[in-house]
């Protein structure tokens, strides 16, 4: 196994994190790195906001849905889908406009992702530990109010990045066979449903315990879809992200 | 610079592959690494489908915009947004349902575009090289139909994957000033957008030079917008992959 595989399988989730400020050289590393990541067209159609301010992460932080990691760490980067630095270029050189649609949100949401991917990878063969807030995306229109983006710039993923103050059990997933198809997609029968999940009910379970609107749910599927992320919030998500996105000039239509 | 960052930085696309299969231990090894990936709430709203078969690649041709690449490579590797298995697990848990809506859908597409990153990563690490191929979300909704995805799956990233027969140089990439903001989004002006343009035309004019369709398109703003993604192409995926959304399973709506 060599070593960036290594470091890839321990990857965690980083939540707790030193008092200790990231070098601006190993930040800018980091940073650096992300730009060669995999685009489409050569686009590079995102944008990377750099958080360390304590008033920014103030104002953020109800939009993160208040988890205290967002305080502890240094520093927090929102990755957003940009189309506008191509767009005021395309206006620049006289070409046709485009990326006011769907699939380029989708395009663009790529590249974010893909490049918040190697900037985590390569933060963490340094020493740094990460973790991904969905909320980036589930407040992504009161985020991109707060980071002041202009039309065609949506945040869609985002994490805190330090020190880690922790060193967590890897998560169990679920075994390789429930992830990966041959050739076509074999749909799962219900024994394979019940024995690829066997495992995680009990180690879920335990991270939920103590949760205090638990009330009678017993297992982890109700767990998820009762407590952790129910459908009346991702309506309520979907709602806003798509109005965003109407908003934001990425829903024009044929 | 460690051996991580210096894998990243290195990267480039592969177009062209030696006629050599990739031995199967190193592609477990590649699919097991990508499952410790990031994924919202360890869900793992993912599956990745492994094509070999030299009729399914066949079969995905046009699909991939008849790209040769498709079959010079020994291996094709489709991401998809999964909420099929978990949605089933509720179901057998007599849970709640949801996951059936645009927010779910975005959640799945992070979850799949960052296991495929940390797949290349590691395949890269092993001397393979890959070229992502944007065709997977522009032809999503055929290529669900022919890889047989159930409602709650979608077709979203995808590359191919197999051991280098080129070794090309790296892409211009926009100086990282025109990628990173602090604490906010500030705007670029017409100087800047100028500037930070200014190496990347005479390099993307090179590689579109003898287009046969090049006509009388003079700088590459234009190749963009007028030749390599037209407004016209992007407005028709975008239907297409929302009336996809839709008929998946992933458009409810409050």
């Amino acid at each position: 196994m060599n070593p960036t595989i290594e470091l890839l399988k321990n990857h965690r989730s980083i939540r707790k994190f030193k008092r200790k400020d990231i070098e601006k050289e190993k930040l800018d590393l980091i940073l650096e790195t992300a730009t060669k990541a995999s685009t489409s067209g050569n686009m590079q159609a995102y944008s990377i906001i750099v958080t360390k301010d304590q008033k920014m992460k103030q104002s953020m932080f109800e939009a993160h849905f208040e988890q205290p990691m967002l305080h502890e760490a240094p520093v927090f980067l929102t990755f957003c889908a940009d189309f506008n630095r191509m767009r005021k270029w395309l206006s620049q050189n006289k070409a046709s406009m485009n990326f006011d649609n769907f699939m380029s949100f989708m395009i663009a949401t790529l590249d974010a992702v893909l490049a918040s991917q190697v900037a985590a990878i390569a933060a963490e063969s340094l020493g740094l530990g990460l973790c991904y807030m969905g909320t980036t995306l589930a407040s992504a229109h009161q985020l991109g109010e707060i980071l002041e983006c202009p039309k065609n710039v949506i945040p869609v993923a985002g994490y805190v990045l330090g020190y880690p103050d922790e060193s967590p059990d890897a998560r169990l997933r679920l075994p390789i066979e429930a992830i990966i198809h041959q050739e076509k997609y074999r749909d799962y029968n219900e024994t394979e449903i019940c024995e690829i999940h066997s495992q995680k009910n009990e180690e879920g379970m335990a991270r939920f315990n103590h949760h205090p609107d638990l009330g009678d749910i017993d297992n982890l599927a109700r767990v998820y879809s009762e407590l952790k992320y129910t459908r009346e919030s991702h309506l309520k998500y979907s709602n806003d992200l798509l109005g965003y996105l109407s908003r934001q000039n990425f829903m024009e239509n044929a």
